[in-house]
């Protein structure tokens, strides 16, 4: 399996990862077939969503933040446990088809992955299966 | 990869597409391995829930509308930052697993197109990889 | 396909079945791969979250407890409205990453299946796809 790395600015954020993926599917030789995407982590996940306005991904966050809050009454005491709820909304794995050898994405998708517990190194672990 | 086109008819709804997806399954020859299916847009999404009851769709439809009501406070402009957001809620993708040539799902359970921005005509993409 | 029977024992629950899951991995002799599982149930999921502190898992119950409460008002009638919606949001199925003929997970990640209406035996299907 291949590995992104990605190092995050902010305590949340969605970091655009769409054209290092497509990197990687390029990469393998994979005509046709599946991308997985996997990040090792419980404070972050993986989300697609509108590549064009940068408005939609701050109305998620702030969505998110707004039902999960940070400041919230939590039993886990590190001051992340909004994190966790958050990355088990999102989810931590995607699949995206693959054709013609490139990620198959509808016209206005990017692929994020959402930190809810930056700054942070994070890692997106890819494998491109063969149909 | 296959494409089912769906037209749908409200601004929120739940169309079952189960027995859509499954036709592609068949006519796919695998007899063993995993369906995978995809939205290429960015306000709506797939799950899979009740196929008895309607009444669970219009509930998952109202919990959301609560938690992520369309006339909120949004950055983005369009008028429809609720179905961006409750898309990433769902998820854009799913799998399923394939035996004896047909989709295994539980005695309950029906695939959905979450549509959270119509009436709309949608796609869904669909790959079934062998094992 | 393999299956794994759990049994759980309150009516909300994440149930760790990371070693389950890996026995099956294990079991299908695939060394570089992907594992997919799937619940074929409706009113409970699966997720992946932190394996060590236990009041993680509590929190995540808790703040869907929170935004979709069991005594909320809802349309289905069987008084299991609430785990329906939690299911949708957590999501039925996980795709994990398989090299050296084993799971790759993150340090403190564990697989949990997400129970919101037990106590009841649940299934985990499971199929290992070979690379």
């Amino acid at each position: 399996m291949e590995k992104i790395t990605v190092r995050t600015g902010k305590r949340q954020e969605f970091f655009d990862v769409t054209d290092s993926v497509n990197g990687v599917v390029k990469k393998s030789g994979v005509n046709s077939g599946v991308c997985h995407m996997y990040v090792p982590h419980t404070t972050c996940g993986l989300t697609i969503n509108e590549n064009a306005d940068p408005s939609v991904k701050a109305d998620i966050i702030s969505v998110l933040e707004k039902l999960v809050p940070e400041d919230g009454r939590y039993a886990h005491s590190e001051g992340n446990s909004d994190a966790h709820v958050k990355s088990s909304m999102t989810g931590h794995f995607l699949c995206v088809l693959v054709e013609g050898g490139t990620l198959q994405l509808g016209t206005w998708q990017g692929i994020y992955l959402c930190e809810f517990d930056g700054p942070r190194t994070r890692q997106i672990w890819i494998k491109v299966m063969k149909q």
